[in-house]
């Protein structure tokens, strides 16, 4: 591929994304047992086993309703510990910042992490900045890393799925793309919408207390829900069939995707988990998640099956079937 | 400082990376007993001490004599955790691309990221992809974080300077940040200037080994080897002496420093360490250092001092005494 160059949609989370991953930096960068694809490793060498993440974050704006880079740069790698299990404990900080961006600018932003940090009761103990001439970058992007440790017995992965288990949304879905598209084009709703943006790692851990067989969590980030429930069921090698009256969408999210062609199945977020549990203690894990202010909406939205292996399948609601693939091409970029 | 706004000299290492560190992080981020200042920081509450650090490179050009964004980034972090005493074991890596990148380079750069790891012995086991519109990053930046852990009976901080202790040098100073300079700006040498970008970890560990005593070891990257000495003064608040005459600088490298109007001690390094070593140690270490490749042309170069507190003193080639304060301002942008 010696003319070819970067697209935005390397970076959309979708099938480019995965792509890239494959053919340029798994052939070079596979350490069995790590799993390349998971967006946290788990370092087994330590007697506590420890999980380590990264993520950087460009999103444009910088400030959006609901939330801000700085926020979000703490979620989503609080989010990504989260999904192996992990209490998220150590971030470092790290910042590219543009000549001439403004300080109270960054002074905001240092306090929206800094508030953010202790929600999630992580603390950031290392750090760096960079700057560079004005031009060189957009205003300011960030960088965070992770670590945190697995609690005995809790075993999380993509790979882990099997026939039978039930499939869990914490709920809304695409409410964090919406509010930056909105923020971003100037859209104006009846119904306020926000960014979900939020740490999950406290309703992580209460469910995994009620039922730590669960076999995997997912925060539906970029490339949205469609696209992980792919990862899942080609990682595990399972079927996977959900039901769209079950999906909690917002009306606003739902209408504006109409109007922009999107489909909200793909849309990021920034503040929900998709949780695949043994068949059983769906009953158990929905009333934990239902009594937690992250999951007030969660819905048991499908199951995990024997066929169409490494497919996803979606009921819709006049009573067909369509097969959702990943995501293809990049819907917006810079969305976090 | 409402009015204010990010200048190049914040992203300097010197002064102004000092107050902006001092005025807007200090305040929200200090959790004793980190110390905030420490390139790594070491998570206490494990039996094995564990070291954390992170790292963005914004360097430019991409590509320069003995080196590159990509063996920068590995060296960059395993360097950050070898000063804590560590050994560096798990590196993650996080790419910001700009839209319309070359594959073939994101390719070269990769490959220079995996032999680099190799060399070092540290595993990438976990990463991120974002990519930007056109205009919005400046080709390519790259974050690394790392992992490792700290050997028994090693403590190395620059708080634990000591009246008496011995300061030792591993080599040419100015190399790196003189041969990104000379590549940006089209400079022709007789002789050939490289970066010395390398990973320290091999040589950290035969010193330890040698003496486990070691008060503290940093690399003299952003600032030069001057305002790193003005850190450790101040943290352990001694005096520092050095003698210009032991400092090895090419002939290359003062030369065009000469020419520019720059000091070479205010000079990045990517692959040379500053020791502090209890006095009687050095004649051992000094062994040690200069039977390593990367060690060759080590040095002892001063000593720590009860008096001049906090300040930095050097002995001219002409029996002079100059103090060196941190360095103020920006010399050159994005030279890592």
């Amino acid at each position: 591929m010696s003319e070819e160059k970067i697209l935005l949609a390397h970076g959309s989370g979708g099938k480019l994304s995965h792509d890239l991953i494959q053919k340029l930096f798994l052939p070079l960068f596979l350490n069995p047992p790590f799993e390349p694809l998971d967006d946290s490793a788990e370092i087994p060498d330590q007697k506590k086993r420890l999980a380590f993440t990264t993520d950087s974050y460009v999103v444009n704006p910088l400030f959006f309703p609901g939330g801000d880079i700085g926020k979000l740069a703490v979620c989503g790698t609080v989010n990504d510990l989260s999904m192996k299990g992990a209490i998220p404990s150590y971030l470092s900080l790290s910042f590219i910042i543009e000549e001439g961006f403004p300080i109270e600018l960054l002074k905001k932003i240092i306090s929206s992490i800094h508030a953010t940090a202790k929600v999630a009761g992580v603390k950031i103990v290392t750090g760096d900045t960079k700057v560079v001439e004005h031009g060189a970058a957009d205003q300011l992007f960030i960088n965070t890393a992770g670590i945190g440790w697995i609690k005995e017995g809790v075993s999380l992965s993509s790979k882990n799925a099997r026939p039978g288990d039930a499939i869990l949304l914490s709920g809304y879905i695409g409410d964090h793309e919406m509010a930056i598209l909105s923020q971003r084009e100037g859209f104006q709703f009846q119904e306020a919408l926000k960014s979900d943006c939020a740490p999950l790692n406290d309703l992580v851990q209460k469910m995994l207390d009620v039922c730590p067989a669960i076999r995997c969590m997912r925060d539906p980030t970029r490339g949205g829900l469609a696209t992980i429930l792919n990862e899942i069921a080609s990682m595990s090698n399972v079927g996977i069939v959900i039901e769209e009256e079950k999906i909690p969408i917002r009306e606003s999210v739902r209408g504006i995707s109409e109007l922009l062609g999107l489909d909200p199945l793909y849309l990021a977020n920034e503040g929900k988990l998709i949780c695949i549990c043994p068949s059983g203690a769906e009953g158990d894990l929905l009333k934990v998640m239902r009594s937690h202010p992250l999951g007030k909406e969660a819905h048991l939205i499908g199951k995990v099956t024997e066929e169409n292996r490494k497919k996803v399948v979606l009921k819709t609601l006049i009573g067909g079937h369509r097969i959702l693939d990943m995501l293809t091409g990049s819907q917006y970029p810079r969305i976090c």
